[in-house]
């Protein structure tokens, strides 16, 4: 069972691959031009994540759910890609599992309200990722991936 | 030059062909069912623009800009239809032009505060459209299709 893990965002949205043995097959960033109008941009990601799904042949995807935010402009912004990447897994047949925030870092960590550094510690630590310098936004698509790992009913 | 109007939404989706004389093609709504998963249902959203792209050949997308709303859990979810139809978009190579719904009762009645009625007398004027009975996100997706007809530099 391989997962596809994606913490949703514009201007750089983190992606990831694992198993449910927990290996690891590759994480990273998709970006996209601030230059672009955007639908470009929106395509950008469409194509992008189809490609990494061919490439990695993922059994579902993992994503973090939106809450209402201050910033309601970035809760538009971010919800266009949450239905692109949707859109991406039910064509290729891919069951969609939403996680909050709060059940992410409670999962990896044991504590709803985890920092961000507590988070990455454990994500390197369970994942055995080297402690090389990643984006953010890759480590976001890790962890939940694998928040869904460790909770899904075998 | 003909023109793609959509009223995004999830359980109805508005839409409306015409073209900058003015004709009418069709006009419609895309409904998706509440028992499937939030996924299914974008892809309902998704094959049935490719479906109407087909048919009609549009050359561009004319769109309802999304501004904050007191329901943000409505905001998040329309959003993510916006992000669909702008994908569908530009996997079409159609340019998409988004107007405020104050641009789009001003352009159609002369007043950005006209209410939902004045907005469809006019629209059945000016379109030609006879007076049976079609649901309230099929006559927006005709007036959002004709803002960009009536504003479009040519």
């Amino acid at each position: 069972m391989k997962i596809l893990g994606i913490d949703p965002g514009y201007d750089l949205l983190g992606w990831s691959v694992i198993d449910d043995s927990l290996k690891v097959y590759d994480f990273g960033v998709i970006k996209t031009s601030k230059s672009e109008p955007e639908e470009i941009r929106l395509l950008a990601i469409h194509k992008g994540l189809i490609s990494i799904i061919e490439r990695f042949q993922p059994n579902c995807l993992s994503i973090e759910k939106l809450f209402f935010q201050k910033n309601s402009k970035t809760a538009i912004t971010v919800s266009k890609t949450i239905g692109v990447a949707m859109v991406v897994a039910a064509l290729n047949n891919m069951p969609v599992f939403e996680y909050s925030p709060t059940q992410i870092k409670n999962s990896i960590t044991g504590f709803g309200r985890a920092d961000k550094s507590q988070v990455e510690f454990m994500i390197k630590r369970i994942l055995k990722i080297p402690s090389s310098k990643q984006p953010d936004d890759a480590f976001d698509a890790l962890a939940i991936a694998l928040c869904h790992a460790l909770n899904r009913k075998p």
